[in-house]
């Protein structure tokens, strides 16, 4: 089976949330898993077991060491707990795997540097987990809004990642497991990630968190925050990111430009796999008399080809093409996905600063 | 004709906005009305003409005075510029009109303060032409939303209002047309009032306008700004407010809880007269392995009676109901209206300062 499929996957960790990677990669035309490792032998047997993953296809390692000296594995999908991703993520590197690493990569910007110049100078890809950017509605909504002029320059951005989390688990988010940034880097990452997309990765001149939008635990990991992003020397666009593990799911992204803007409340992870929506308005204004609008918002949906191109696997079709070039010798590592990693990194670490100041301005 | 129609109007001030009024109060069945204004004769003769106002039925009056000296007048619609309401309203409830006055009703708090007063001292009602709190959408939401727990507690809530202004008219917003709080006022008034309103009333314990969002003409006048409101001690609840002249029209509310979270894109005025609707989730999730929700937004409808049941219609009624029952001598006047334009001109005046301070914050 292995000899038709391109890409050779090891994972390092089997937490419950691989599966989805597994059912990627698994529906994928270039890609197989051919190892799996979890620091635990018996995780990663339970794993297998539950994912279907075959002990004759798949070889199954207690530590992440031995899965990086496995020369049959091409590339490494990383999910242990962000305070681990720095340290392997820089060892698979120096093994020669391409590295595909969940979101946050790193604590800090410092560390993901590491690991970014250990990719680089291993010459292999890198890639973090961010799957909405790979959705064809974020490329729909490039093309549709921002290229077209529907949308104009933009002003002011609306974008947040909350989830709830049970009140008796919330002492337990501690900063060993969460890392130093908490809810700014497990749920901030998106936010910020959208108002950086949004500026089309120009970064802001300075953020500040809100003062009394920022909650901790009695360990100190910080459960939620909301921070605004400034671009531009004079008022030319205002981002507010809001994450918080005290909030019910919620993940709005409102664009509002000079001239059009963009609504849509699923924007990490679409309500449904097979299709997505965004609306949105251009040269809308209020009828004679204050009646009404001229336009109602128009709703665009995307179509992603049954299940089949879902952002999990347009996210896996694009790191398959770079990692095939790079082992064929027709491509380089492609460095605007470290890039846009880094960027995110370094205001998930401003708004993180802010926080450690009383709220004060961080000016980058 | 008028005798069948309980509450008598007179307009003060015959801009065109207020052929919507006009238009509100014709298609009524107990208000009627018999007198307009304007300081210029000739601009309150051609609104008479464009509007049918017959001069069978209606006097038209060269200047407010005249108007208020009508002893057949029972309430006023006040609409001539902010910087006027004040003194303008005062004069109204001292010459025992019920008065409905466009937002924002006065300049500052003080000034605000005054004309309830003059209100209360004279026995007639105070209202603010805020329509959208009228709307049956808003009460839906309260019972639907709030009421009955799908909310749970509010956390986290974005509110904006924005609406172009050509770049030539811009530089002529001056603070004598626009008053002191420029766009704070005119604009922010809306998101203001709707945080507000989300939280029942209960007042931010502090604010603060974010730097670089606000921007001004070259003769000070208050364009755009973006501000944070937090509520109570710890963080229990943030509200974001965003208000601009430079933006496309957006009228968004966002509101997060604890448990279920509402969004609406036109909440000040809807797309259409005879429906709108809002959106919400409640005990929303992401199903197994994130690959969608568990819910999708359920979408709920008010009709609004054909165009019978409009938001201005609603106002109207609610004033009407009120005003009746006070020349009937069965109601005293309803305070209530007068609280909330107080609250929120408030904190307007409260964004405004902070403003003015750099951006500091202001306690409330």
């Amino acid at each position: 089976m292995s000899d038709t499929k391109t890409v050779r996957f090891g994972l390092l960790g089997c937490i419950r949330f691989a599966s989805k990677f597994v059912r990627t990669v698994t529906q994928s035309s270039n890609a197989v898993i051919i190892a799996i490792s979890d620091p635990s032998l018996e995780t990663a047997k339970t794993f297998a077991a539950a994912n279907n993953l075959s002990p004759e296809t798949v070889t199954i390692y207690g530590s992440y060491e031995e899965l990086l000296n496995d020369e049959n594995v091409d590339a490494v999908y990383l999910t242990m707990p962000v305070t681990q991703r720095g340290k392997w993520a820089v060892t698979s590197a120096e093994k020669k795997k391409h590295v595909l690493v969940e979101k946050p990569p790193a604590q800090d910007s410092t560390e993901l540097e590491k690991i970014v110049e250990a990719c680089e100078s291993n010459g292999v890809q890198f890639m973090d987990g961010t799957i909405w950017l790979h959705h064809q509605r974020t490329v729909k909504i490039r093309d549709t809004m921002f290229d077209s002029g529907l949308l104009g320059d933009v002003r002011h951005m609306y974008s947040t990642m909350t989830t709830p989390v049970p009140e008796q688990v919330l002492e337990r988010l501690t900063k060993e497991a969460m890392g130093l940034a908490g809810a700014i880097g497990e749920l901030g990452w998106y936010p910020i990630g959208a108002a950086l997309w949004a500026m089309s990765y120009q970064m802001p001149i300075s953020v500040r968190a809100l003062p009394s939008s920022v909650s901790t635990n009695s360990v100190g990991t910080i459960l939620s925050c909301t921070a605004s992003l400034e671009f531009g020397s004079t008022a030319t666009a205002t981002a507010i990111v809001h994450c918080s593990f005290l909030s019910q799911l919620s993940t709005d992204l409102a664009i509002s430009g000079s001239k059009g803007s963009i609504q849509m409340n699923d924007y990490v992870i679409p309500y449904k796999e097979d299709t997505a929506w965004f609306e949105y308005t251009s040269g809308a204004k209020f009828v004679d008399m204050h009646i009404g609008w001229n336009v109602t918002p128009e709703k665009v949906t995307v179509d992603c080809g049954g299940t089949a191109e879902t952002q999990e696997a347009m996210m896996l079709r694009e790191f398959t093409r770079l990692v095939e070039g790079i082992k064929r010798g027709d491509l380089e590592a492609d460095r605007r996905w470290a890039e846009i990693s880094k960027k995110t990194q370094l205001v998930v670490d401003a708004v993180k600063k802010s926080v450690d100041i009383g709220c004060e301005v961080v000016h980058l």
